[in-house]
């Protein structure tokens, strides 16, 4: 397939980097400095050294990326809340053009599942959005498989940021502010860490679930969202004490999301460690099935891009 | 689809039981004491009532289920070793009909791969057997998104019986001929445990993904197995002293397989309890997915193949 690429971020660069590999190939790269343009493949090595130098991508306007001959649009720019743009409307141009579009970005699934799959009923094209959910965790794509009637219940750790945090405090008594300082230095917290700290990245993730299970009807506002930044460390202490610890757990049901801090037994599966993330679901005829990996990273989650890519049927083009 | 089943046990009624429900219609369903055959769907319950009373699962001939409507011949009949008949012979004449095949009988996948790999070359058909390895697991389709290329090794617990003796005889400090017949009286072993407790079991299914990462080149006897019969009680005290456990453990990569009890740190993910599974697989991009679940069950394994049967094209009849 042919991709174009939106957001030369770590996913973006990430996608165009591997896309080779996988069998596709990349006919523009385009983020907010500029593009680069090719139908017959662009020089995606060129185009990443000038991004990694602080140039533009590539010399062609953005908008041209929409002009390419493409199959494929993966929209990896950054997750924009309630109306989702630009993103919304980059998914909407390629869907109303009768192309594919992959997400890696949250916003447009979140936050207006039921427009996106309005635009897809009417489109020749489809849309497929792994990668916005547990990075290289095949999560949406194993609910597809068993069917959504099927799950009656996700749920998990799917922020390794403050998940990470948590296995700090508890493993070594320190407190929050420290251990965010530490996450920062080590580049597994932003210098922004607000999304990741206070729930809302969970939460999107959770929601685009329960969207999944429910075929709509929920967006970030529905969801009952409570962050790690009270968490003092006297809390784990005393949770050790008693065989737990804590983790920022979500879960999606037909009924409704939620994240927050939980105990958890020390010893179950949902006390991943580190910046692991894990998703179990609750299914009908085969009990609790659980996976878990790394839920973040440009390649991580470009492997759920392209296995997304992997999955789309050919186009009339 | 319509689906011929052939083998009417715990696999083969519960995929005929659960087919409805999956979008799915039933135009036969056989077994050695006979077939129920109708191209406007058979009437499931009342064939798996005969059944479960003892008698026939329908009136007419076994072989007649090959000439029923059918889009995918579901073969669910005992796996057998070596030639794997007649399992194998089930599945050629199917893809010579250009029909699709999804297989639970571990034996052609394992023993006879690159015959059905022709055979499925030649045919409009295609052949799938999540099925075979961890039963509701989605352990195939995992590695089949992330392309069999970026996986380079496998590796985990998939025998739920040999698992469920090791973590009786490490709890209860009892000793293997006692587990044993206690896992007969749940029914987590069989009368003839031999393929469970000797390896055999786990092996084939590790021979499969070998299969599956190598493009074939692997059978049964390719495979290092040693079983778990001879571990005494005091292995398990000896190890917990250490803080760690014995599980059966398979690998596979390219190179080859092995299957062997393993001393695991108790609380490694590779340590899950009961009769549960689970699969880790390392890959290039993406560091290690682990996933655990329910590996053995009539339902369970159903919804594995039901899952395979929503992944394959529409056939041109």
């Amino acid at each position: 397939m042919k991709l174009a690429v939106l957001g030369a971020g770590a996913v973006g660069a990430a996608v165009a980097d591997l896309a080779g590999e996988y069998g596709h190939e990349v006919v523009a790269l385009a983020d907010s400095s500029g593009a680069a343009v090719d139908d017959d493949g662009i020089d995606v090595a060129g185009a990443l050294e000038r991004k990694a130098g602080g140039e533009p991508v590539g010399s062609a306007d953005p908008a041209t990326a929409f002009e390419s001959d493409y199959d494929v649009l993966v929209e990896a720019t950054p997750t924009t809340l309630d109306d989702a743009e630009p993103g919304f409307s980059h998914a909407k141009r390629a869907l109303e053009a009768d192309r594919h579009v992959v997400l890696a970005n949250k916003g447009p699934v979140a936050e207006r599942y039921e427009e996106l799959r309005a635009l897809e009923a009417e489109s020749a094209g489809s849309i497929r959005f792994e990668a916005t959910v547990g990075g290289a965790i095949p999560v949406l794509s194993t609910i597809e498989d068993c069917t959504p009637e099927a799950v009656t219940a996700v749920r998990g750790v799917l922020n390794g940021t403050a998940n990470f945090i948590l296995t700090r405090m508890a493993a070594e008594g320190l407190d929050y502010e420290h251990v965010l300082a530490e996450a920062q230095d080590l580049g597994v917290a932003e210098a922004d860490p607000t999304f990741d700290v206070d729930g809302t990245d969970a939460a999107l993730k959770f929601v685009i679930l329960a969207n999944v299970l429910a075929d709509g009807g929920f967006s970030l506002k529905d969801a009952a969202v409570k962050g790690i930044q009270n968490i003092p460390g006297s809390a784990l202490d005393l949770a050790a004490e008693d065989g737990r610890t804590i983790r920022l757990i979500g879960e999606a049901t037909r009924a409704g999301v939620r994240v927050g801090p939980r105990l958890v037994p020390e010893n179950s599966a949902l006390a991943v460690t580190g910046t692991r993330n894990i998703v179990e679901l609750e299914t009908r005829h085969a009990g609790s099935l659980a996976s878990s990996g790394r839920g973040a990273g440009g390649p991580e989650t470009a492997t759920a891009v392209l296995s997304d890519v992997g999955r789309l049927p050919p186009l009339d083009r």
